[in-house]
């Protein structure tokens, strides 16, 4: 635990995998890793508060890889719990640095001075947001019109309550793609599918499509899936082998052109 | 001239000048420099056109460092011609690395590769937009509330046209700080000053703004001057004179929260 101590820690570069693709989707996994490096000790938290969803997206990286290989797509990850530093959010957001998620207190966030944000964000959140946007300017000078597709899992229950729905589309200010996923996710799977949920924009949970797609005009989307629906090996390959084939479907009907 | 091929360029980061600075204000001059480093030659331009606005914004980087100076605030500029890359276009608009500027082809540009539109974008885009991210992420962890300004000048005459307008400030999607700048410069100075002009963000000239302010909710504004009026060193710090107290009034006014 090192809270109000500033740390000086190595730079988290992303994890790029399948670099060579030239299919148009790029995924994202901002949630991939529990990892916590060594200069933040365990940050307090017990063995299993370290595994569970307020770490990392359980499934994520999985379900990610699954649909990467099967659309010949890119996929960036970052390599450190989002409880060190949430890549989905900008730095003055509490959300960034936790001092509490969910039901669990994060004793090592309690009282982080400003000059340990700033390692942090300078570590963790720089590193992956420049090593993300260096790749899609690249696909975007040599012409491939990236699109981008943020992959997330949630929790089933949450502050005791259980949630019915089964694969969450979330949109920003690209409403098309997100439209366009959900209705082929309706005709094509029996996933309990719904616009917006389990949380939506006004929840702060788009950074990363407002930072890298938005300016851009990047076609973009933001999915979550249940966790318990891809909780091993096999079921994250199921879910990859539904959600592909929508997702290809999506993007086929892009125009090449910017969006909003 | 190097057209068609594709260089092995160095990496061109930022300048920055008053990094220690605590104040608010980031200056910020993506078309500080007329500089056409080796790699690429002379892109087929004389020595005249390599001088004119095409190239550069004549007097901006002299007026942002004496507006720096003034506000207790740090500059940010970049080392290289727009006419190599211009930083405040994204990668896939024509105006990135164009083929023509106002009466000038730019032969150079005239078939550009796309490993040598890649290449370019590696160079000289992707670390000023990081290294200016870094920055900001920075003092924003630091709860230092950034405000970025963007300084350019426009040319006299366009197109065979004269221009009326002395000082002109461009928004995005903030509003509020440009609408205060302007209103701070018709009250304090004898500058011909209007909104939007001589052109807007219609015309594809607030990326900056877009990229590095919006998703952040910074308060932010680009600021043009004509060049005749910055064309020495005296008139630029006679400017800088001018304009420091209209923008300092202005940011004096801002609320400490985000911005739409």
């Amino acid at each position: 635990m090192n809270a109000g101590k500033t740390i000086a820690a190595p730079v988290f570069r992303p994890m790029i995998e399948n670099a060579a693709s030239r299919g148009r989707v790029v995924f994202v996994c901002e949630h991939a890793s529990n990892h916590i490096p060594d200069a933040w000790g365990d940050l307090g938290l017990r063995p299993d508060q370290r595994v569970a969803h307020i770490a990392w997206d359980p499934g994520a990286l999985g379900l990610a890889r699954g649909l990467a290989r099967r659309l010949d797509a890119v996929l960036v990850h970052a390599p450190v719990s989002r409880l060190v530093y949430d890549c989905n959010r900008a730095p003055d957001m509490a959300g960034a640095m936790p001092v509490r998620s969910e039901i669990h207190d994060i004793p090592g966030n309690a009282a982080i001075s400003p000059d340990e944000r700033a390692a942090r964000t300078a570590a963790v959140y720089v590193p992956f947001h420049d090593g993300l946007h260096a790749l899609l300017m690249d696909r975007m000078a040599r012409g491939l019109a990236p699109v981008m597709v943020t992959i997330h899992s949630f929790t089933p229950v949450y502050f005791g309550k259980p949630r019915s729905v089964e694969f969450g589309v979330i949109h920003d200010a690209d409403i098309a793609l997100p439209q366009a996923i959900l209705e082929a996710a309706c005709a094509q799977t029996k996933l309990v599918a719904r616009m917006n949920e389990p949380y939506s924009a006004q929840d702060d949970v788009t950074h990363t499509l407002r930072l890298q797609a938005t300016p851009y005009g990047l076609p973009n989307a933001m999915l979550e899936v249940r966790n318990d629906l891809i909780a091993t090996a096999e079921a994250e390959e199921a879910m990859a082998d539904l959600l592909a084939p929508v997702i290809a479907a999506a993007v086929a009907g892009l125009a090449a052109g910017r969006v909003a």
